[in-house]
């Protein structure tokens, strides 16, 4: 399955991960695409495969073997175009803004095989103590990781 | 169940319609609150309850019945404190902006009891033809009943 | 809302309680009825507003404060008319079966208004240890819940 | 991605069809497991996986184009273990009976890495015309398929 880096992206000298999201026929709604409802998800989980590729953890692991959490403060996205099970969904995630303890996303998703822009969106997540959900520090583990260009050693499991 | 109009708002003079949510253990992750991906679901089913109180349809009829459809083009969320199953979510939601064929909203989440402020979010939908998914004028008698004020005549069934 | 308590059963001698469910666009397919996906969220919220107004607890209240989980062993669904947006479902949840560890429940979904049975179901959750996941005796509190004719003295917050 | 036919599984004589399927952060609850009202997510989005490697087409297809549907009549399922982020699951789905109208199917659920029995489900659907939802015999391109050995030819895009 294509999940892995790819090209140097327009939005950034980073090459974008990319995140292949089948569509099915429980995402879509009588319009006959997919339900607005459905799209944050999307995005999520292509977020959290970026967790996994790049800084080889994932938010259960963080949360229950660190004692940590990455609880997002903001999300939006714009849709362009419908989604329908006709074509997956091509998910590029790139890190738009490393702060002391944020992360920021920038998201952009692709028809498979069409090419069509189907959405943007941005997402902003904060490092955490688990324990009191107070910010604390990117982890130097995860920073380091950050810094260095995009590699997907292992391919995404799904 | 406190579904209904409430007294005027801080986001204009329209009174506020608030959708009450029960949070269920399903809404919820290991980090003990809300996951991040529902809340979309919260608000967008706030704003399918808006319809039906202010404007007497839902998504559903306004397809199936009458061949359009209220695709949304955006939304937007700010998170601001975490959402447990402890006491449900008061989502209000006002108009923001009526356009020729858009509705923008403006939706705030308080917790029902402590009155927290939970999650501020925005959205716009495009009213559209059913067919061909083109922008038509906002039917004249939904823009009616958006020019009075609030009412809720009948209690929201959820 | 109308949960709580209703005229005794066919099941048994109980009375039912009754869980209102409004169905959302969110919940609908392309073929303009609900998704087969959606059916065990039904029941499974049912059950959860059962756990409220009989027990006075709730999945995350139990996990959290008091240390136990209820895990289910088996669901089991059958889908006898298409559920849509047009009416609310009327699930009712009633207690099949009282274990030493085990309860039972059978649910009957009918439409709010036009009382078309649309699915029976039946599911089996275990009180177990939350930290090592063991089954452990009914609490007497609970237990003592089950033997009296159900009551709702609080309306569900849903 | 490891889907497609694996040896002659227990269940009969056809090869298994597996699904590998993501266990997400946002499938979990506070017991740290996924949530019941996931799991029959999990096992529609494999027997729809199998539609798609073993009919070659998904339900979005045979409702918009060929004017038909398989709405389910039953599912069943037992959880035997817990399921967690910490692997994905294999899903092994079988047909376990083929109707007139009907397809019924076995599944099997185990922990990708540990092989451990997560999960076993039934479920049952039934062809329909799409207009009037009437059963129809399942059509004869789609009934061979089913008489053939298991081959997915074309690997499962998710």
């Amino acid at each position: 399955m294509p999940t892995g880096p790819t090209s140097p992206g327009a939005a950034g000298d980073e090459p974008a991960f990319v995140h292949r999201r089948t569509i099915s026929w429980g995402d879509t709604d009588p319009a006959r695409m997919a339900y607005t409802g459905r799209f944050s998800d999307f995005m999520l989980e292509a977020i959290e495969a970026w967790f996994r590729a790049r800084l080889d953890t994932d938010w259960y692991r963080l949360n229950i073997d660190e004692g940590m959490g990455t609880p997002f403060v903001s999300i939006a996205m714009d849709f362009k175009s419908p989604v329908t099970p006709r074509e997956p969904l091509d998910i590029a995630v790139r890190v738009a803004r490393v702060g002391t303890s944020s992360l920021s996303f920038a998201v952009e998703a692709l028809g498979a095989e069409t090419r069509r822009l189907c959405f943007t969106g941005s997402a902003t997540c904060v490092f955490v103590d688990g324990q009191r959900l107070k910010p604390i520090p990117i982890p130097d583990k995860y920073r380091e990781r950050l810094a260095r260009p995009g590699r997907a050693d292992e391919p995404d499991p799904q």
